[in-house]
């Protein structure tokens, strides 16, 4: 099944580099597109964390992994799936990732620990609420190794 | 800026209704399209817990809210904007939930906790790393009633 989908937002940041780690530092302005307003921020910074969904629009020409490969491609770690990591080279180009809220200001919010490069398109923002998190999560020791610098 | 997705896997689980509680018994099979080998799920079993994203394609035609509502039409609640609640008549109509991995059996995996009906179209899938999850979250006492039954 195929759907079209638009962007709702755009990320400013200083970040214009595709590296993968040293993401820690980063404050990320999200400004809303023309035909959304204010009002639908309305009531955001009683949350403190909100989960982002955007597009890897560099990546998009990029090959789509579907099988498996080593992340990172470091040999030192596992072959597994593209739906067992979290690689830009994906069905669908799609990323997702809770931040902080620093603070709404008229058609934007300030946001910390965003995992996007400047210009990235937003294509939808929501409230986090614990009772849509886990507690007690297990995970392999490659993922582990891999994220050591990642919030940097 | 404009994107076509295409669905990954689909639902199958015995939840027809669109309800808005009581998700917390079901347990969902998700999965994949022919396009996508078993490969691609390879070393999921190694994580407890998964984020599926997928479309609320039943919802397509409704009128996409921009601005401010009451969650769940209820004047308990503050109005509040599209970006600020998470229901599902909303910009590009995606959905997210973190699962519970429970096994994995060829081209399909099964979860616990989805709210998502059956043949819901399935866009990712992501494993989760407790690096991405927040601790302390802070939410407004409206979303903590919404939730009330919202696993039971």
């Amino acid at each position: 099944m195929e759907f079209n989908i638009r962007s709702v937002a755009e990320v400013i940041n200083n970040r214009d580099d595709l590296a993968d780690d040293f993401w820690g530092e980063i404050i990320s302005e999200i400004r809303l597109s023309d035909e959304y307003s204010e009002e639908s921020f309305a009531g955001i910074e009683e949350f403190s964390h909100l989960e982002i969904f955007f597009v890897f629009d560099k990546a998009i020409n990029n090959k789509i992994v579907s099988g498996s490969e080593h992340p990172r491609e470091n040999k030192d770690w596992p072959k597994v799936g593209i739906f067992a990591q979290r690689k830009k080279n994906r069905p669908n180009f799609i990323g997702s990732t809770i931040v902080e809220l620093i603070k709404k200001q008229g058609k934007s919010i300030f946001v910390k620990n965003l995992d996007a490069i400047n210009k990235t398109p937003i294509i939808d923002i929501k409230p986090v609420m614990k009772e849509f998190l886990p507690t007690n999560t297990i995970q392999p020791q490659w993922s582990v190794e891999l994220m050591k610098d990642y919030w940097k």
